[in-house]
């Protein structure tokens, strides 16, 4: 016999939806996905679009819903204010925020921010995703944590709480020199492991942060020279950006970093980091929900 | 009495276009500027658009024609290979490519290249601008000199040949993170001189290149915070692409830096080298017809 449901938890980001039923071990009874990102919900009525992907859940047994990410940013439903590092989940569930959709309360999960004397760090989403891999992980409380993409984010969690985390626009940047500078006019669609492991040991050089301006030209000047054919250039400079990426960030200490990505991105920073001789274990963005009950519990919003 | 008209030196670049009448001295008899750089040529009909320009020069005395920057590219009229580095005078006019225009000789002026263990770097132009700011220093041999821009290239003259050069994609990347990442979101027009000292020193700071790509995302979270207001985010993200260029670029020795470039532009890249301690002074661009009358007396094109 199924367990019975406590717990619907939503991850809704920028450009994408997931939702998950819930029952009290972590177990996911049912699921949605969808490319209903905040982006997308342009009249601002979320409680529509919510319903439509779970609804029928709500139908069979009225239980609490738990939402992460970009959905608690000025863009989405609510604003739920930043937690400071460190932070842990009596934190997290200290600073929830809640609307309601009918009659079912519905708890907003707070990002989280990091101050260094230089520059301020945010994220939302993320933080749900390391506690819930940390239960994946058999109740950690401690760890490193890469969550690569359009903006990735190096997480750092010890005594149960997020000490500190790194943004790398990567991603982004990828995608700006690629479509929208010189670099992409020789490029042609193709994939190449060797030019990306070429692109990472040239972006993994030692130098100052300008280096980086200097070495993303070579990107150009090699298809230039017919050293790299256009089909190789998307992945040589990709590698040259994740790269540079993964020494800053990676390279500091010798902890292994777990991989919260999908297997296509995993795989891609796993060639880099063991390039750069660092060890990894990859875990699947799933683990989302194991946070979103770890989060409800700290709240006690679920039966005890 | 005006001197007699020796030669037309044309700078003939992507997006601009700039030709002097000299005499034997290199004093300017008469110049034409406009934008039409080799991407509007677009029938590739070069000839035409010279014409058009130059022909009355032309029709008062037949004089040779020295063209240099994109116009000796593939995408130019005829391409002038690159000439490696070391390379002077001599090697420039060596190089020299020649087209005709109805009886006029047209003599193209190659670009230069410098090969690293990890990458090579090509520049087109900027080494006649060079040579021709040497000549303006009083025939100086030696120098480290600056051309900033969308690509900026840094310099290093000695012994009259250009001994290397690095290319920083500053300005582009500037506007593909202003115009086509998150970064531009909060930005609104607007200039600000502090903002532009404080971006400089966040850039300029130690670090490995990927750091740029953690940096970078400080320009969304001083914007987010509202700690740096929107309009003078554009300024806060140009000093600190400036600020990591100079500092990886400028900072290996204490050599005074000669800027070639607008008033505008210079102007920025002095204040971000006075805050790092660097000396420098500003070179008009137009000391570029000095180094068409350099490099055609090499080539022997003159009357002796």
């Amino acid at each position: 016999m199924a367990k019975p449901a406590v717990l619907i938890g939503v991850d809704w980001g920028t450009s994408a939806f997931r939702a998950f039923l819930l029952d009290a071990e972590g177990g996911v009874l049912d699921r949605r996905a969808g490319s209903h990102g905040i982006l997308t919900v342009t009249d601002g009525d979320f409680g529509r679009v919510l319903s439509s992907q779970v609804g029928d859940w709500l139908k069979a047994r009225a239980v609490p819903i738990l939402m992460s990410g970009m959905i608690g940013s000025r863009q989405g439903w609510i604003e739920a204010p930043y937690v400071p590092c460190p932070g842990g989940l009596a934190d997290l569930a200290g600073g929830l925020v809640t609307v309601s959709l009918a009659r079912t309360p519905i708890h907003v999960v707070p990002g989280m921010e990091v101050s260094s004397p230089s520059m301020r760090d945010v994220m939302r989403g993320e933080e749900t995703q390391v506690f819930g891999a940390l239960t994946t992980l058999g109740g950690a409380d401690g760890g490193r944590f890469l969550l690569p993409g359009t903006h990735s984010k190096w997480v750092r969690v010890s005594g149960g709480r997020i000490m500190s985390f790194s943004t790398y626009m990567t991603g982004e940047i990828y995608a700006a020199c690629r479509d929208h500078t010189i670099l992409g006019r020789l490029m042609q669609d193709g994939e190449s492991e060797a030019a990306f492991a070429r692109g990472v040991s040239d972006g993994a050089r030692p130098g100052t942060p300008g280096a980086l301006l200097h070495r993303l030209f070579g990107a150009r000047t090699a298809g230039l020279f017919g050293e790299i054919p256009g089909s190789d250039l998307p992945d040589y400079l990709s590698g040259l950006l994740i790269g540079a990426e993964v020494f800053d960030a990676g390279l500091n200490d010798d902890t292994a970093v777990h991989i919260i990505a999908s297997e296509a991105l995993a795989r891609r920073y796993r060639a880099a980091a063991a390039k750069l001789g660092l060890t990894t274990a990859v875990l699947d963005p799933d683990c989302v929900a194991a946070g979103h009950l770890a989060i409800a519990r700290a709240a006690r919003l679920l039966p005890m």
